[in-house]
């Protein structure tokens, strides 16, 4: 095999600059470091062992701690009848122009067009329905790990905007308005704590105006991020749905005091979008760089060998692969006919946190030369203290990424009074202008029409709130200040 | 809320007896537990909170084993263009008649029909096909956790032939022949080792004949169950796919010669239908019988209210349950209002393995009464020795439970020599009828249509093979013994 043909068949450095074509190093970064590839079906791609590795980490920690506040698993039916799916009016109007329909089995037709899951609400409360009768029967509080489609129209792009996603869908019911509001915290809590300390990201947690909720709640709230273009996307949300769907579908209680109520409800998920925001946050224009806790790879080991010293270091290599594998994830790449270079570039595209240069140094002083991959610091550290050395610069990493990208989310929310101001920004430097609104959706409409930002959410934290604070579009008094943005 | 109402929030017990009316008695056995419920999809079922936990464990466990053998995990699209599909025509005309269609994405008609994937060798290998080039690339060894849909159009059953399924999908490509033939005995011993550990099922792992095998494989091998009624089914299975995809799908590589060959392939999934199987065999007229690994409650304790002792029992009670919980799922039941004969009986119907009753008589002799759920069989365990004490009767009812059901598997297991014994006792008997085979697919159809009963396999263990064999159709030499049985 020639130099030439083996180059063929390693994917090839990214060819664009992030701070210069976003987009087109995001597709590049996920292709070529074998994160994902783009499938025979448009808009639908394909997780390899890296991406979906991140995914099941993730719903590891997420499904131990909704557990661990008494949330339960299940697993309803993929298809959702057409008759179901209108059940609830607004969710319908919501969720129907990207519904992928199966209309035949096999050669027959179906009597019934039947939906292929956007989200469950309508199959799952049918059944809740039928189960709860008596508030002795409540809290319902099930989950659901599952794959949902909905048919983008607009440019599809991989993790962002998929056809088919990977997500948890929690589905309660609750006896009181109280009760369900309860769980919003927790839920969100769980979310905000995943992003990190696994994902190593920040978001803007807060609720949506009327106009950006989900179909068919009363309240959402979401999670928001910035992306390093400026624009901000949603994370992961949480649904108030008051009594919406159990009136639609007739989930009533009888309770303590023998008359029927409606059953109150909360929806909530977090996605495989993340996966998107954390390759997006954190890479670089040598390729991804992926926090140690997802990272499939943890520590690449590479024997830099020289001429009469091949067993030696070989040997060594090998010992700290093997020490250092009892503890974490390790690959010792000792391939023949590939430069130590070009093994470096390898791995720092596809962003392993560590890479372990060996060599004769290395092997007579019983040390490892550690380097990391999102600031290319290089530490030695003893094989006596090769386990702690290796987590310590774990945690430093995880830090760095995170604080990094705090730095980066706080630096692009900025504030404006005044209608001018705010749409300055928005044209000259994106990301999310925080301002006073009065609440009316009139204002947010007009925001939106003049600036092409929408309101991502209005955060929690809400002391830029003055006791004077005037609606940044039409002067009358302020309810909230709320987070503009252009969105994904 | 009057004791009839309540009631009424219950399911009853069961209505008929397992050996009188096996299938009403299957149906009622996972409705009325609360194990699954039917969905307002026809054939396509609810996986409630047991259900589903039972299916996780399976999958926990078999994931840590495919990939301490070096499998991967990925995932690939839900959806297959028709065209893909058809590539394998062999592969094709076996899944196109149950293949659920979709058509249109919102109100736009597609412009390529969309199959549900009823299993992902087509998109798979569309991916394998560019990712490998050289021999450097092999063994890939993915493998998906994932759902799909075939649509059954006979009487769906739950679990047994259901619309969607959920299962792991392992793909690989080899280099070799012989490096493919060896992951057999792996991924089968990995199948018939969890069968046995977890679900307390035995199995009987062969080879299938050429007529019964995978549509596009070159060799099928299953693990065969017999359910109670005597029918046989197909459990995990394993497939040498040749190169019949690598040939179709232009997975080819260049080997350490410089030369071009077609990649060897494999194919195996262990799916929901065993959870099918597990309910039906341990089951009993009472209801479930989960084995202890598996089942979502371990331990259900319930306090034996006497007036005048409810303090003193309530509180051990609490104390054994919280005690317990360190180390099991454990459930307290403390609800007033229902009889422990109530509980009892709503507890035996959800196969919870082990009761404990608390009363009086446990609190002064600071002990449990422990009733296992198999046998009904009690035990007095001191509050010290809770957990040595329950850990053994797991044990020793998980034991109970594999050599009842292998006692049951063998005992239907029966010989015949000449073709009237074979046909007699599949009508009579039903179960397996182990009977030597010349290997002529002319017989096998012949032995079909005169007694309904197919080739289930062809077992590994051919110790009843003679020297002398001869077919129990033809009387010409005897190639194998063959298990024939009428099958789900």
């Amino acid at each position: 095999m020639t130099e030439n043909e083996r180059n063929e068949d390693k994917s090839e450095g990214l060819t664009v600059k992030k701070e210069e074509d976003f987009s087109e190093w995001y597709t590049q970064v996920l292709t070529k470091s074998g994160f994902i590839d783009y499938s025979e079906v448009s808009g639908m791609l394909v997780f390899r062992p890296a991406a979906y590795f991140a995914w099941q980490e993730i719903t590891k920690v997420v499904d131990a701690e909704l557990k661990k506040g008494g949330v339960e698993n299940v697993y309803f039916p993929l298809f959702i009848p057409e008759r179901l799916l209108e059940k609830e009016k607004v969710h319908f109007e919501g969720f129907n122009p990207e519904v992928a329909w199966v209309t035949h089995a096999g050669n027959s037709k179906l009597e019934e067009r039947l939906a292929v899951r956007p989200t469950s609400e309508t199959i799952m409360y049918a059944s809740y329905s039928k189960w709860i009768r008596s508030w002795r029967d409540l809290p319902i509080r099930y989950n659901q790990w599952n794959n949902v489609v909905r048919w983008e129209f607009r440019h599809p792009t991989p993790f962002i905007r998929s056809r088919e996603f990977l997500w948890n869908e929690g589905h309660s019911a609750f006896a009181t308005r109280e009760e369900a509001l309860k769980e919003r915290d927790f839920v969100l809590g769980i979310y905000l704590r995943v992003l990190k300390d696994y994902l190593a990201l920040p978001g803007i947690p807060g609720v949506k105006s009327e106009s950006e909720k989900f179909a068919g709640a009363e309240n959402s709230y979401s999670i928001e991020h910035i992306m390093p273009d400026g624009y901000a996307i949603q994370g992961p949300d949480f649904h108030n749905d008051g009594q919406n769907f159990s009136k639609a579908f007739d989930i009533k209680f009888i309770n303590k005091n023998g008359n029927y109520e409606y059953a109150w409800q909360n929806t909530y998920a977090i996605t495989t979008r993340e996966l998107g925001v954390m390759i997006a946050t954190h890479g670089d224009n040598k390729g991804l760089v992926i926090p140690p806790k997802l990272a499939y790879v943890q520590v690449v080991v590479i024997p830099i060998i020289k001429k009469g010293e091949e067993e030696s270091v070989k040997k060594f290599a090998k010992q700290v692969s093997d020490e250092l594998g009892k503890w974490f994830r390790v690959k010792l790449d000792d391939r023949e006919g590939y430069t130590p270079g070009y093994k470096f570039s390898e791995y720092e595209l596809k962003g392993v946190p560590i890479r372990i240069e060996i060599g004769p140094k290395e092997v007579s002083g019983k040390k490892a030369l550690c380097v990391r991959r999102d600031n290319n610091e290089k530490r030695e550290i003893a094989y006596t203290e090769l386990r702690q050395g290796i987590e310590s610069m774990f945690d430093e990493m995880h830090k760095a990424l995170y604080e990094r990208a705090y730095e980066f989310m706080t630096k692009s929310i900025h504030t404006a009074k005044e209608f001018t101001e705010l749409k300055e920004i928005i044209e000259k430097k994106k990301g999310i202008v925080q301002a006073p609104w009065c609440g009316s959706a009139s204002c947010e409409k007009k925001i939106k029409e003049e600036t092409g930002a929408k309101i991502t959410n209005i955060p929690f934290d809400q002391s830029g709130l003055k006791e004077d604070s005037k609606c940044v579009y039409c002067g009358a008094k302020a309810k909230y200040v709320a987070n503009f943005a252009k969105s994904y």
